[in-house]
């Protein structure tokens, strides 16, 4: 049995949402399954003093014009939020907390708090606005609130970023392939090639 | 006629070589030409307060693995120099110098350019290595050196980086086409759907 490609990503990456839709597709292309690991890219910047893309003087202008073009390109919805970037704590404990008990469950759930915030521009950073998202899977409100506020899912998602920096993941999204690691949206389709070659 | 595709790149960077293999045909096919603009990122990074890639914590050492990961997967012949990264005024001066004369061979001097540090490891941003080079494409040696000491063409060079920057260029390769931006060698297949569609 294949290993899982190891997903890395931040609820706050444009990039991230855009790979996300196409993830799970690919690696079933080649018998494989996916293992979705939210992250906080807040954490990672420290250790590596990176910055979001949007505030970089010149390159914050490319990046927001790319980020639309990028989904055009591969035909992805995509609408850039007004309140951009985002802390993601709330939608990131959500899914690690959902991913324990209901694995498939979960990357529903993350697919439609990235839809939400990505094409609707509803604020997932807010536990209200996240938990009306995430009911409408039918994930109980007070067990996601309880869950978000919850010290041990809190350790949880700390202990996963901990994990994902020790692995090297500096960006999302982040891939990993029998311990090949890829960065960006834009690496998707050397993954691909990866998998149809096993390695180049 | 088309406007050419105008090809902004450093010396210095291995995206900006692999993207100076693939350039010229990429165009070509499309009825283009392309403009070649050598530039100086130190320049540009000191707006943005951006640094060379290999020098960031974590991601450095992701970065020395994709350059070679992206030569194999479109099969350019890369070795990565052991000095990285160089300064960059001598072959862009070189460069800039024989643009004004013959346009053609400043092309063919800055593809031996690139492959001497990225196949052969010479170090182009000493006078006499990259001397050597161009001499081998027929550029008189004395009028070579002269024209690296000539604050005429160190002007010219100047003001090359200046235009660039105004026009939002802050890396290499950066490709500009019909005044829309692309940077990055991953992105030479949205250029060419951009070339293939007339916009996206």
């Amino acid at each position: 049995m294949p290993t899982p490609i190891d997903f890395y990503f931040d609820f706050s990456s444009p990039y991230g949402y855009l790979a996300s839709e196409r993830i799970d597709a690919l690696a079933a292309k080649f018998g494989r399954t996916t293992d979705w690991h939210p992250v906080l890219l807040g954490a990672v910047f420290k250790e590596t003093g990176m910055a979001p893309l949007t505030s970089i003087p010149i390159k914050g202008d490319y990046s927001r014009l790319d980020f639309a073009r990028s989904a055009r390109y591969r035909a992805v919805p995509f609408n850039m939020p007004e309140k951009f970037p985002i802390s993601t704590q709330t939608p990131a404990r959500i899914m690690l907390w959902l991913k324990g008990n209901d694995p498939a469950r979960a990357v529903r759930v993350a697919h439609a708090l990235y839809r939400a915030y990505f094409v609707h521009g509803t604020d997932i950073s807010d536990v209200d606005q996240a938990i009306a998202v995430v009911a409408e899977h039918g994930v109980d409100r007070a067990a996601a609130r309880a869950a978000i506020a919850d010290p041990a899912v809190k350790d949880a998602l700390r202990h996963e970023v901990e994990r994902a920096m020790a692995r090297g993941v500096f960006g999302s999204p982040y891939m990993i392939v029998d311990d090949e690691p890829f960065w960006g949206f834009d690496r998707l389709d050397q993954v691909e090639h990866w998998l149809a070659k096993g390695g180049f």
